[in-house]
């Protein structure tokens, strides 16, 4: 690995949308979650799981921890955190929350969809954002007459490059639910 | 609320240690888990959780998120956090574990407990080691003898005005063990 290379190991993009925000050039190794790589093995072994950044040969694991990384390393460009304690402090929580919580309808009203510009708890929603499709046909209901103003986000959101490069084709997210999760946990 | 006021709600002290650190005044309110007060549940309404820090009516929740704003509020004294992006990252990454994580037999022979200075992880570590004297009387063994790493540097750590000014008393903990949780379990 040369010395200033970028990997990224991950399944779902989120780091790869702040790199795209940076600049930085970076290596994609797509980690699938039911086999994993002896790379992920050894550069995550407490958690053993994605996504990991290897930066120089060292790994940083946790995705918040790994934005955080990103936000603090190329900060020349595209300031992903707030300058303000405080709203650093609800940056990180919401963040987390989005990392840890799959989208409810609850959020939809949240003032987390308000933002004025791109920023840290963007990079941690808009990946949910692909999955709409496939809520869509497998649920039978239109996300945007549900949540009309989360829907209106993640059509902001998609109009920037680093998002619509590094997002998952909402097609392949629904043959992933289709092929994947339903048939893994027998639901017809 | 006096406008600058800091408020605690807490259970164990964590967030105390980084106040107390960065020599800011406080107000402690003690919070029981099995009885939630208002204050706590209109202050973090999310989690529903201790901690929570109120400074000048404004809370933030979380106790990583909790001691990184406190680090980052009151900046110019007893700095926490590491300055390189990759020493924080790791700082991050360990408080985190830490925090969400029983103290086990591994962690005594982990980089984490050889460290130079107090800082991060210290904070979130050290109010396991009050729970040492419990341990060995419930457990009838020598934390000394078994981890002779992790109990070299709770002595050390003991020894900062900060931390054994707010350390819970390891004969209360004891108490709170025998006549709270085995109780409350039923275990013998």
């Amino acid at each position: 690995m040369a010395k200033e290379e970028v990997v990224v190991l991950d399944f779902w993009p989120k780091c790869e949308i702040a790199l795209e925000e940076k600049g930085v050039q970076y290596q994609f190794k797509e980690s699938n979650p039911f086999d994993k790589s002896d790379l992920l093995l050894k550069s995550n072994p407490v958690h053993k799981k994605v996504p990991v950044l290897i930066h120089s040969n060292k790994p940083i694991c946790e995705s918040l921890n790994i934005v955080l990384y990103i936000d603090e390393t190329w900060n020349g460009k595209s300031p992903l955190m707030p300058q303000d304690p405080y709203d650093r402090a609800n940056a990180r929580f919401w963040a987390d929350y989005v990392d840890k919580n799959v989208l409810e309808g609850e959020l939809g009203e949240k003032s987390i969809f308000g933002g004025h510009r791109f920023g840290f708890v963007d990079v941690f929603l808009i990946p949910f954002g692909c999955w709409f499709y496939a809520y869509e046909t497998c649920g039978n209901f239109s996300v945007e007459k549900e949540c009309p103003k989360p829907m209106a986000w993640v059509k902001r959101c998609m109009k920037r490059e680093s998002v619509s490069k590094t997002l998952a084709d909402p097609l392949k997210i629904h043959e992933y639910v289709e092929l994947g999760l339903k048939k893994r946990y027998g639901v017809e």
